[in-house]
């Protein structure tokens, strides 16, 4: 089995503000690396907000070289407006990694929580205290944040990390003519 | 009076088919530039997709170099994906222009059509003819470009275009000692 070190991205995506949080994934092992919080000034206009955000994206892919990136599906909420608004900066958090020509993925929050806690319907609490466990001596910088890590811990677990894991190793193994490949924790 | 022409942009943006349309505006009178539709493929993922109607943005941008820009405020949908979808769209049309230092205004559906056609409930048909007579000779490139036309007119007769007309026009009065300044349509 190859342990090959993959450093994955979470975006937690909002216009006040986004979430981001970057984990290692060595094997079945996780580390932590960074997590924090992208804040766009609500004095600006929405235009401006989006380059600030844009702009916060891209310094955390330049600052930290993920090599894959997920984001939370936005939740949608009952009011239109705001779902609007998350739209716009949720498009923002799919387009910077894109344009860095790192792979996106997306997860439902229930998929993230269950992933992470176990339940779908796990309160923040249960996905605080989860963080800590898995990724030891975490200190999380705001609520945003510890999201982020919990949407790139899902995506170590899921089949975007794995699947381009193994995707990585199958044409590393072509040309190396290369060992056997196991992979775990395909996607559910 | 001084007749200083400005080229604005207008945007109808959309996932599937992003809509654009150029005017020059010299005083009262508006002519016709350009028009046309930015499609994504949807056999690619949204991130991708989202990348390609930047590159089809900055296209535009650079291609005819307005110096204002506006964007249809979105239709907010009953349904809360299209809504979610439409967002993501609209935060790359309000981005691209943005980023590249070009002030954004933002106008809704029926402000749009009051100020083109006199009605805020005009039908499709009214804009499309409405724009023949505005803009003489304009050939549209589909729904969605004539979307964006009417949405660059209605910021040519709107405070956004000539407010900052007048702003460009009293900052030149300041270096030339200049001439009267008469400014037609301000905001309703």
């Amino acid at each position: 089995m190859i342990n090959s070190r993959q450093r994955l991205v979470g975006f937690d995506p909002g216009l006040r503000k986004t979430g981001w949080g970057i984990i290692d994934v060595e094997g079945s092992r996780l580390s932590h690396v960074a997590n924090g919080i992208i804040k766009t000034d609500n004095s600006l206009s929405l235009a401006e907000r989006l380059v600030q955000l844009y702009d916060g994206l891209g310094q955390v892919i330049t600052d930290w070289q993920p090599v894959s990136a997920a984001v939370e599906e936005t939740f949608v909420n009952k009011n239109p407006n705001s779902t609007l608004k998350l739209g716009q900066a949720r498009g923002i958090s799919l387009l910077v990694p894109a344009m860095a020509g790192i792979p996106v993925s997306e997860y439902s929050p229930n998929h993230i929580k269950k992933t992470v806690v176990g339940s779908g319907h796990a309160g923040k609490e249960q996905v605080t205290a989860m963080l800590g466990i898995l990724l030891p001596g975490v200190k999380i910088n705001g609520e945003d944040a510890g999201d982020a890590l919990a949407v790139a811990i899902c995506h170590a677990h899921s089949g975007g990390a794995h699947g381009r894991l193994a995707e990585a190793m199958r044409k590393e193994n072509l040309k190396t003519g290369g060992a056997q490949i196991i992979i775990k924790g395909a996607r559910s």
